[in-house]
């Protein structure tokens, strides 16, 4: 983006009043950004799910990122996680920490977004705060309900389990590799399309369809083989057929002319896609809520007794990333 | 604190492990810090209050402050709005924003503190999350809940409504001048008692038991005036009897020593206290209360038709602070 969206002064009252209030879609209970607080009514004897994530500027984006992509990324990562757990977004908290360089432009695009989603994916804005900062930060935390009072638990596996991953992997971490300039892309086209899938990451919200038929469910953000591995908790092991492993036409491509390695892409986080484990006699009912929901869904292996992570040839599956977020 | 406190690396697992899941209380439906999501049954068909706050480093508290007075900041300013709604705290989640210098001892004494004010407050973590960062940024978002069903909004007042104050207002704001070093006390013990006051708030939580006998109230976050004005909504005024303002006899030297000014003192912020408003009918019920909980509560004056805030001579209450987050 370029250098005007940060450099207009704002004020408190100007981000709430002409942007923010919006986003409470006029719902009873929606903090004002006065009162500070909000509250829900909830309806029936049922499980309220909460979940929170924060982003923070130079590390899981830079300052000059087009404002949409960042509202996606908070938005994204919290609607992830809520699918993972089987249920739908209710609402939703907002702390932004302001910069003295964003201005009112960079807070419209962002808001804008943020409608957008809402709308989307049905949910509202409950309230949240604001405070000036150093650095940009936006934290929330979301509301999820599910109609059918099931909430996904980990671990609660058994030998023979179907693991399924929805959709494709690898994408996003390609294009982040375009970004770091350790992969060189010369079809501007080709490059764009990874860069976009980094950029723009769209939540997968079949969990709470396919809730019902699942023993766990988890979004892959560590990657596939350390989010199974935390799903398979040295209880299971799992016996993965590396040629099911979902992929673009794009990242074929370059695993083809060896630009990008197959062990990195199992070790890639941040797909947003879901790894869902279930018993096989719902094999069927998968495929099909995933068939009319628009979703791809690929049965890529199987839960096995023993403790190791393994492809078709018996062949140990690297976990190459270990990952902390401090390290 | 001694800069020992932010040298040694900490990796996620060791916060969370050692340190977070503590702060669990092994609830049901707590955030395990690795499912990254939580889940509350909410027994019966009521209100659920949120809010959030968050604090950041040079803002709110510097990095050199003892981490229990960072501990007592993020958890009191959200108490405190909880309160102010007429509810108590139920459970929290958490999001840690941790730069590189913060290292084990720190987030030791931080967690002890959390789990003290838990205990104390009876409220427990349901989970959150944990990211690397330039500054340190810690946000929090409350749930609460009421026996009685009773959410305060904002209002619903009346002519003549009695207008009160919690505990005693401004030895805060008298500390954090102090800090600053626009304000010289020699005598170290009253010069303590101010800075200690600042760094140590603590939330006023005589809300919830208030709540049955309130039109409205509101902790004093902008200063008395400017949080009264909001409550009065530009749909009245209120008459106020500055010689019954409550404030520390320790404040009381200062001001009649004409170190601190009376108008300051009242559009000073961060006291924590609560601004109730009241009818007049239920005046003993409010000061029973009051006494049953051992809380100081002062009746201040009187909500007037006139829009003028205004002292008992009718001379206006001048607003010095319109508080805003960016200016």
């Amino acid at each position: 983006m370029k250098n005007t969206l940060h450099n207009k002064k704002l004020s408190e009252s100007l981000i709430i009043n002409k942007f923010l209030k919006k986003l409470n879609f006029n719902k009873l209970g929606t903090f004002n950004f006065e009162n500070d607080a909000g509250f829900i009514k909830f309806k029936k004897d049922k499980k309220v799910v909460f979940t929170t994530d924060s982003i923070s500027e130079d590390v899981d984006f830079f300052l000059k990122d087009d404002p949409i992509s960042i509202a996606q990324k908070i938005i994204t990562i919290n609607l992830s996680d809520l699918s993972a757990m089987g249920v739908d977004p209710h609402s939703y908290s907002l702390n932004l920490l302001i910069p003295k360089y964003i201005n009112e432009i960079w807070i419209k695009i962002f808001s804008k977004e943020l409608f957008k989603l809402q709308k989307k994916y049905n949910f509202y804005l409950l309230g949240g705060d604001l405070s000036k900062s150093k650095h940009l930060i936006i934290s929330a935390t979301f509301i999820g309900h599910s109609k059918l009072n099931k909430v996904i638990s980990k671990n609660s596996l058994s030998e023979n389990n179907d693991i399924w991953i929805t959709g494709n992997i690898g994408d996003s971490y390609t294009g982040l590799q375009i970004l770091k300039n350790k992969l060189k892309i010369n079809n501007s086209k080709l490059k764009d399309y990874f860069l976009n899938q980094y950029y723009y990451p769209k939540p997968n919200m079949i969990g709470s369809k396919l809730a019902k038929y699942v023993r766990s469910m988890s979004d892959i953000s560590d990657g596939f083989t350390g989010d199974l591995s935390k799903m398979l908790n040295k209880k299971y092991g799992a016996k993965i057929n590396l040629k099911k492993i979902p992929l673009s036409k794009q990242l074929k491509k370059l695993i083809l002319g060896n630009k990008v390695s197959m062990t990195n892409i199992l070790n890639s986080g941040d797909n947003f896609q879901l790894i869902v484990i279930s018993n096989i006699k719902f094999r069927n009912q998968i495929k099909k809520i995933a068939k009319t929901n628009n979703v791809k869904i690929t049965q890529v292996g199987k839960v096995i007794k023993k403790l190791d992570l393994v492809d078709d040839s018996n062949n140990p599956l690297n976990i190459t990333r270990n990952f902390d977020h401090f390290s």
